[in-house]
C-alpha cells in the first residue's frame, strides 16, 4: 500500500518532517503523527518545545567535548573522578555506554568522529588538537584508546599514538576477545585469535 | 546495554518525550535525538513548528469528520466526486486506504473508532447519529461498511445496519476473500469458506 494522498497539508508537513528522521519511513510517520494527533495540545508543545530547547540550549562541554547543560559538565567538573586517566570516545553515546559498564572512573574525550578518508573526515575535523594540549596542561597518567575495532578505529588510533609518542604517558587500549556469553563456534577467527595471543593468567579472569 | 546516566537534562527530557511515541523505544528515542542534534536549528525548529501547528490548526471536516485544513473536506467539498454514495469507515487512515484504491469515487464518513465494549466504546462515542443526519439530509442511494473484519467490526456493522433499517438505501460491504497473491494452502479457512460461498462469475473477475 502506497500512502500519498493526505487529506491535509498540515499532516503532510508534519509526516514529511518525522520521515526525514533515520529509520522512520513514510508509514511510521504517518502512524506517529495521527498519534501525536489524538494527544493533548499541551503534549504535543511539550515535545515539539523539547527539541526546540535541546537545540538551541545544548552545550558542548570546554574541555571534553561531551554534551552538556554547563560550559563544563557533570563529569570533568566531578572532583570525585579521576582526573589523571582520559578515555578517548568516538561520540556521545561512546561516553554513556562506558559509564554504563561503572567499571570507569576517570575523564573523557569526545573527539566527534574517527578519521574516515572515505568520509572527507580528517584528523583536523576531530577534536585530536585539543587532546594533545589536554594532555600537555594536565596531570594525564594514562590514555584509553576505546574507538571502534574497524579500520578507521584503527587508523585513529595509530594517529594518536604517533602524535604523542615521546610523552611521558601510558596509552591502552580496549582489550580484544571473545564476548561474555559466546560460544567459540560462533566466534569469527580474527577475534578468536586476537584473544589467544593476548590470553591472560586464570586467576585475574576470576577476580575482577 | 542500558542507557540511564545522560550527560544533560536537556537531552534526558528530549529522549523522554520521543520514546513516549509508539513503537519507540529509549535507545531509538536517543538515537533520533542525537540524529536531530547534529542537525541546523532551522531544520530542527521546522520538525517541532510542524508538529506545534498540526497540533492547533487541524480541523476536522464537518461533514465526514476526516482531518482536513478547511471546514469542508477536500473530499466533500469536490464536486467531481459521486456524492449519492458514502463510504463508513473507521478512522482516518482507511480513507487514505480506500483512495489509493482509485476504486471509488464517492464520499465518506468517518466514524473515529468501531464499537468495542471491551475498550469501553460503544455508539454514542463514535459519529453514527451524524450519518444517520447525513443519509436523511443528503440523497444517498449507497452506504458502503468498509469496517474491519473483527468481532468489533461486525457488531459496528450490524448496529448501523440496524439504524437504518426501513430507509430506502442500499447498504454493502467489502467482499471478503482470498487476498490477491494468496496461496490456497495459507489461506484460512473461514475466509476461504467464505470466498467459496459468495463465488463470481470468472468472466466478472477479468474484466474490471
Amino acid at each position: 500500500m502506497n500512502i500519498e494522498k493526505y487529506p491535509s497539508k498540515l499532516l503532510e508537513n508534519a509526516v514529511n518532517e518525522f520521515a526525514k528522521l533515520p529509520g522512520i519511513g513514510r508509514k511510521s510517520a504517518l502512524r506517529l503523527v495521527l498519534h501525536l494527533l489524538r494527544q493533548d495540545a499541551g503534549e504535543v508543545n511539550a515535545f515539539a518545545n523539547s527539541l526546540i530547547r535541546l537545540r538551541s540550549e545544548i552545550k558542548h562541554c570546554k574541555v571534553c567535548h561531551n554534551i552538556s547543560d554547563t560550559e563544563i559538565c557533570q563529569i570533568c567538573s566531578n572532583p570525585a573522578r579521576n582526573n589523571s586517566a582520559i578515555c578517548v570516545v568516538e561520540n556521545i553515546r561512546d561516553v554513556m555506554s562506558v559509564e554504563n559498564t561503572h567499571q570507569f572512573n576517570g575523564l573523557y574525550h569526545v573527539l566527534g568522529g574517527i578519521i574516515s578518508p572515505m568520509d572527507g573526515i580528517g584528523p583536523s575535523d576531530l577534536e585530536i588538537n585539543s587532546l594533545v594540549e589536554r594532555i600537555e596542561k594536565e596531570d594525564i597518567i594514562e590514555l584509553i584508546l576505546a574507538l571502534s575495532t574497524t579500520m578507521e578505529g584503527d587508523t585513529t588510533n595509530f594517529y594518536i599514538y604517533r602524535k604523542l609518542k615521546g610523552k611521558d604517558i601510558k596509552i591502552t587500549t580496549l582489550a580484544r576477545g571473545v564476548s561474555i556469553g559466546d560460544e567459540l563456534e560462533y566466534t569469527d577467527e580474527i577475534t578468536l585469535g586476537r584473544s589467544l595471543v593476548n590470553r591472560v593468567a586464570y586467576e585475574s579472569s576470576l577476580g575482577k
